[in-house]
């Protein structure tokens, strides 16, 4: 591969042959070499989990100068971890996740395997972005995300991001009207309440579908990811992880444990 | 069930079977009604994954006024979703998860199963503790933690825990020495560096295990998880959920998306 141009590592969590996936890397393939290390099947809401009970394999699809491509048998980490250290020497100078086939923004964003990725990637120091489109269409057509994701691949290349950061980029449903533009936004409050669907066992085994339905609690919070998305904006937000409660640190001295 | 006991559910990320979680159990059962949503199979590094792709299913392994324990076939983060929306009418007042064979100190949290149950449980509202052995001794015995568990259970039962915030409780390695007491931490900073150990499929497959180490990035800060456990205290950290990184709002405003 040749050096002056970026190497782009290309994840997601629909799996290799998803339409999102196949997008992101022929623009991926405008700014720099790319490697490709996609799940072998879908992945979605895996989160951060990663293969540790079982083993871990891949199959190369394709090898270039300037082209590589592996379907992996595990999760989105799984992907990034043997990625950068198995499949190529040379660290990679940004990992592209996506496009996701569904919303990540609010508490979405914890389940995502897509931002999952990212987040991966931040955590090794590449800059990263994770980009959804906030549609469940079976043939969405996922083109108008195109300049939108050309625009910020040329940001973060130009600025970088800072230590430890990713994006998470989620597109508005497009039917009606054109995207408004992009907010810089916060992540939303809420929540997913569950609800458990018969899958109709033919020996009646208590066997369930996950679904579910999502409440925003702050819909009026302008600056949130979700709002920005119900308001026909591209949302960006920037993905930081630290578990640490830092307000109940007090509290909790207080117990004498 | 009486209703004048509190209700306890109890989850883990290493299966229904596991030494870690049946004294946990029995340190529940002196405190309250126990629920017991586990799953089936280990499921460790499980992070926050839901099953969307396939079906969940549960067997009921017994059920009385004081005592139900059901075995599920998804993730921890399933195991609480299904309790507490399909197995339980009454919403629990405490969720106990673990305990766990390992570490869930620093970077560890975010690949963990058994914090990923206790952190769903606080995004319902329910107050949840995580406990975890920073040792992997196949036939270890947890007892020598389970005075810290109920003093720990005594205390968040009394003064209950913020709104969202769930406890990362971790035990240090004891066999030289005794454990020193409890503190109050934040999460250290830190990462998995990978390795994957090549599985010797039978024929050349690339085949990997992954394997890898811990580093520190902050080992001298007295204040965080990982240095508790390695002084020999148990590490109490209150988890919240936030992935914004305010900080680079600005910054990102500034690219003119």
């Amino acid at each position: 591969m040749k050096k002056n141009r970026p190497l782009i590592l290309v994840t997601n969590d629909d799996g290799i042959n998803a339409p999102g996936i196949r997008l992101l890397i022929s623009i991926a393939k405008q700014f720099g070499r790319v490697i490709v290390a996609a799940p072998d099947s879908a992945q979605s809401a895996k989160s951060h989990s990663i293969t540790i009970e079982g083993t871990l394999s891949y199959k190369k699809i394709e090898k270039t100068e300037q082209y590589a491509e592996y379907a992996i048998s595990g999760t989105p980490v799984d992907c990034v971890k043997l990625a950068i250290h198995e499949l190529t020497s040379e660290k990679p100078d940004l990992i592209l996740s996506g496009i996701n086939h569904g919303t990540n923004t609010s508490a979405s964003l914890i389940y995502s395997g897509t931002m999952a990725a990212a987040i991966e990637g931040s955590m090794n120091g590449i800059h990263s972005v994770g980009f959804s489109v906030c549609h469940y269409d079976t043939y969405l057509d996922f083109a108008f995300t195109k300049p939108y994701i050309e625009k910020i691949i040329t940001k973060v290349l130009e600025n970088g991001l800072g230590q430890g950061t990713s994006l998470n980029v989620n597109f508005p449903v497009v039917e009606a009207e054109p995207i408004k533009g992009v907010k810089i936004c916060r992540t939303a409050v809420g929540f997913w309440a569950e609800e458990f669907i018969p899958a109709n066992h033919p020996h009646n085994k208590p066997v369930f579908w996950l679904s579910g339905g999502f409440t925003n609690l702050e819909p009026d919070a302008e600056d949130t990811d979700d709002f920005a998305i119900q308001s026909n904006y591209v949302s960006v937000t920037p993905v930081k992880v630290d578990f640490t409660d830092y307000k109940s640190i007090k509290q909790l001295k207080n117990w004498n444990l």
